[in-house]
C-alpha cells in the first residue's frame, strides 16, 4: 500500500518549519537558522559523498527512498504570487531539480508542465488535498509520494489525515514568528506513534508512523 | 573515493558477532539471540514494507546504498569446511540472494563462480583483504564494497585498518561465547570516531568512520 512520506522537515523548538518574507533573495524567508548546517548531498543515499556516515544523513539518505512523485506548496517553487508572471521561472534549483519524478505543485493559477532531462517535472494543480494527492498516486504508481512542504501544506494534509509518514528535524533554535506547522492541529499526535531520537549533533528527530485503525 | 563499509553487524554486550557451532541446520550457530527481530526487509530501503518506519529500520536501508561487490568470509556462504563436496550448495539464500551484485567469498579453496539472474554472483578467492579488497573495489567500479561478515572476516580487515565505516547493533543480551569481533583489535577505537544512538526500540546504534589522516 503506497504511503505518503514527509522527510527532512526542520522545524525550531517553537514549532515553525519556515520563514516569512520569502523572496527571489531569500527562498525560506528569515527562518536561515533553521536550514543552517543541513546537508542535501545526502537526500540520494548516504554514499553520495566522501564524507562521515552520521545519524543525521543516514535519515536524510531515506528523502528519496521509494519516492514516485513529490507534492509540493506553490511557495516551495517560487517566490511569486497571483497570476504567474511571464518570467521564465523554473524553479530555484536551475537544470538539475533534484527531484527525479513528477512534483505536484499545488496552487490556484494554472500554467502548462515544465519538463527537465533529468526525469524532474512540475505539474500545476489545483484542489483539496485528497485531490491532489490523488493526482501525485497515480503518477507514483506502486512507489510513495512525499508531501515536500512547506508547513502550510503539510499542514493541510495532516488536517486532512493523509500523511502516514513524517520525519521531524527539530533543531535546537527558537525563531520567534514564521510559518507554525503545528497552527489549528492540536492534538494531532493522538493518531501517531511517534519515536523520538536524540541525535549526537544536538539535533532531535522524530519518526511519526500513522497508527493503524484498528 | 569509494568506501568500504559494514552494515547491520549485530554485536552482543560482551563482544560476540556470531555464534559457534555452525550447521546446515543453524547459519548463526547458537547466536540466535543476536538476530532475533532482525527485520531483513529493508535492507533495500524503508519502503520494501508497509511497517512503520523505525529509527532501527532507517539504519537497516543503508545496507545497500551505494554499494557494488560485497565481501564475506567462506562461513557466511555455508557450514562447509575444507575442499567443496560436490552437493550442489549455492549459498544460504534459495534462488534470490540478497545481495544483486558480485560477492567475494574468501576461502582457500577455489571453486568456479556461481552466477544468479538477479546479478548476484559468488566468486571465490584467496589472499590476504587487501587482495580480495582489490578484486571487490575493481568489481564495484566506482561504488562501494560492502564487508558482509561473519566477524573473523571483519577483525582481519579492522586489523589491516581496511574499514571505512562501520555500523554495529548492540543488542542487549550476553552470549558467553561466540565469535569475538574485538579479539586481538585493542585499541581499535582510536583510529575512529564513533557515534553511539540509543534507538527507542532498546537497542543501540553505533556509527564508527575512521579518522582522515591529518
Amino acid at each position: 500500500m503506497p504511503r505518503t512520506r514527509v522527510h527532512n522537515l526542520n522545524i525550531s523548538l517553537d514549532g515553525y518549519a519556515a520563514g516569512e518574507y520569502v523572496t527571489l533573495d531569500a527562498p525560506i524567508g528569515d527562518a536561515g537558522r533553521l536550514f543552517a548546517g543541513f546537508d542535501g548531498r545526502f537526500i540520494h543515499g548516504i554514499d553520495k559523498a566522501d564524507a562521515p556516515v552520521t545519524l543525521d544523513r543516514v535519515l536524510t539518505s531515506t528523502w528519496a527512498q521509494g519516492i514516485g512523485a513529490e507534492i509540493m506548496g506553490r511557495r516551495k517553487f517560487g517566490p511569486q504570487t497571483g497570476d504567474w508572471p511571464d518570467d521564465g521561472w523554473r524553479g530555484w534549483w536551475g537544470d538539475e531539480p533534484p527531484f527525479l519524478t513528477p512534483v505536484f505543485v499545488m496552487t490556484h493559477h494554472p500554467r502548462p508542465p515544465i519538463e527537465f532531462a533529468n526525469g524532474t517535472s512540475f505539474h500545476f494543480v489545483g484542489g483539496a488535498p485528497r485531490e491532489v494527492l490523488g493526482l501525485a498516486q497515480e503518477a507514483a504508481g506502486d512507489l510513495d509520494v512525499r508531501l515536500g512542504g512547506g508547513p502550510s501544506t503539510i499542514r493541510q494534509f495532516l488536517d486532512a489525515d493523509l500523511v502516514d509518514v513524517m520525519h521531524l528535524v527539530i533543531k535546537p533554535v527558537t525563531l520567534g514568528r514564521g510559518v507554525s506547522l503545528w497552527e489549528g492541529l492540536s492534538g494531532v499526535e493522538d493518531r501517531f506513534t511517534v519515536e523520538t531520537i536524540a541525535s549526537p549533533s544536538g539535533l532531535t528527530h522524530q519518526l511519526w508512523n500513522r497508527n493503524v485503525p484498528a
